[in-house]
């Protein structure tokens, strides 16, 4: 058995990794056809050893096809998704844009695959950071029942895209060259700041996504709460998130502190995180051995670590997790999902 | 009035720093004298257009000095420190060796200036990253009592010195021409990390300082909470801390998540905290107005925004600060306690 599938969004580098994934997996794809905007029209791009030639978004007609993989902004897909699903494809959507609506399961297969069972046509895959965070909660949750988490994380420069890569990069190179100015910025010349609201190189800031008129957190931060409370089916979760970019390209890590209903002890916390599909515990601090982002870029697994007692919550416990937020964070999750939905067995 | 001032690690980052510090402000120096290793004496270093012979600390008498500021390992303090009291110089130590000691002072001016009233020769600044947090913590504890604080930590490679600062900007570039390496960490040609415990171009690790044997938590992660606790007075303070270094050249910060015994709103807070000296508010995230470390880096007052209610902490409040771990974290601040304890006012 093999499927029609479609890849929207596909010069971005979301679009990129589902590639090199879907053919790492060898996912049984009979026909593969890319969409990205107009002015990628009519590119191509390598896969299998054929080229693929680039339709336009917005002028393509989706019959035929079984599945398709959208990695696109909210705003777009949140007008070219119905068109999609009404052409009969199931549509994983990367975007923000259908994540909270009932209908639409949001899923971690590892987690809640069970909400796949009925849906719409459409099915969300998380936020990058929420999906690195709730894969280390969820377990800890399913034994001890989280009630409320603190969470900082540590997030790639790669979650603005191909272009925040670019400018991240280039920053970081005019900056090496100046790196007397990186001890008193008043005497820094870089690039000005397109992508990001401050310059990208060896800095970071508490400011991921929009700030919208009259909140105090970023679209970026309510995204955790809304998204695990969704996925746990923990509609009571109360999460307290900083989201905040650091000058990493790949690799998005969360610093969690976390109450729970049921006693919980660092060790039995490792034990049910260690038996979680999708996860590795990496926690031997004394040896160098815990999560960092730059393990964590390129594989499967979310690693965490630096499991410990929060001696001043109720039940508390504190971890650092790691995790591709290209992969885990995005294309991987989709294929993911999009195995399960469709009934096809990794192997 | 004019004092015979010593710098012991003149030739490391911080003394480097004392220096331009000393000379900004103006310092009342009758006679420099400046102490390194051996391995450096005989060198010499500029100051205010003059130059400066090194000496070889474990040789050097101290004898007519009025003041010295000491910014060698920890380890190296305790064997020198006690000599150079015993010559009559109040030494301002940077080291962890003292700090901790019923008789020494551990002091951040604007915080427990008054702690200087009673010292044995001997006053230690703060380590750098908790300098930071209770800089922003301090105001806050007076006015509405701290109880818990929860840190995660986004700590600068120059908190590993001169040769951290070296290492880290040559992985930088190494690891910029390989930049495809980043998304894939497997293939990446890195020199091998001496400094620290991972590659530290484009990477973050929960490693700063060391993890001491049957211990979860790094000696960095320990300090944060018995500093905290003697210089805010405060023994029964708890502070869970996770520290992290993250791929920035200076500059400090804390995401932090306070509870507190008295009611607290964001718009109390910030009232109290840009009323505190060496604080700057910058809590406009709509406008891009928080704190960064490159903002930080350079300048003399700790930056503190994003300032929010924490709805599941009793009282709670979480907020960001950046700081220059060089500066306020080290230099700055040593000097701004020679000022207080010798009475020279900054004009």
């Amino acid at each position: 058995m093999s499927f029609n599938v479609g890849i929207s969004g596909a010069t971005g580098v979301t679009g990129e990794v589902a590639l090199r994934i879907l053919e790492a997996r060898n996912f049984p794809v009979r026909q593969l056809r890319l969409f990205a905007s107009k002015r990628s029209a009519g590119q191509t791009l390598r896969w299998r050893e054929s080229d693929y030639q680039i339709e336009a978004l917005e002028e393509a007609a989706f019959d035929g096809l079984d599945l398709i993989i959208s990695a696109t902004s909210a705003s777009i897909a949140r007008s070219i998704v119905p068109k999609m699903v009404a052409a009969g494809a199931i549509v994983i959507d990367q975007s923000s844009a259908f994540r909270l609506d009932s209908g639409v399961p949001l899923v971690v297969p590892e987690i809640n695959g069970v909400d796949l069972q009925s849906h719409n046509g459409i099915i969300a895959g998380p936020n990058c950071t929420t999906a690195v965070a709730v894969m280390a909660i969820a377990p800890l949750h399913e034994a001890f029942e989280a009630q409320n988490i603190v969470s900082s994380s540590y997030q790639a420069m790669s979650g603005k895209g191909r272009e925040g890569m670019k400018e991240f990069l280039a920053a970081s190179q005019a900056a090496l060259g100046q790196s007397e100015g990186l001890r008193g910025h008043e005497t820094l010349n870089l690039p000005d700041p397109v992508q990001f609201p401050h310059y990208s190189a060896f800095n970071l800031f508490p400011h991921c996504e929009q700030f919208e008129t009259g909140s105090d957190m970023s679209t970026e931060e309510a995204k955790m709460e809304a998204e695990m409370r969704k996925m746990l089916h923990a509609p009571n979760l109360m999460v307290h998130a900083t989201a905040v970019r650091v000058p990493v390209l790949v690799g998005h890590t969360v610093s969690l502190s976390a109450g729970f209903k049921q006693p919980v002890s660092p060790s039995q916390a490792r034990q049910v995180l260690q038996a979680f599909p999708g996860l590795s515990v990496l926690d031997e601090p004394q040896a160098g051995i815990y999560p960092t982002p730059l393990a964590a870029s390129g594989i499967d697994e979310v690693l965490v670590g630096r499991i410990r007692t929060v001696p001043f919550f109720k039940n508390g416990l504190s971890l650092v997790a790691s995790g591709d937020n290209l992969r885990k964070g995005n294309a991987l999750n989709a294929i993911q999902v999009a195995e399960q939905v469709l009934g096809i067995k990794q192997n």
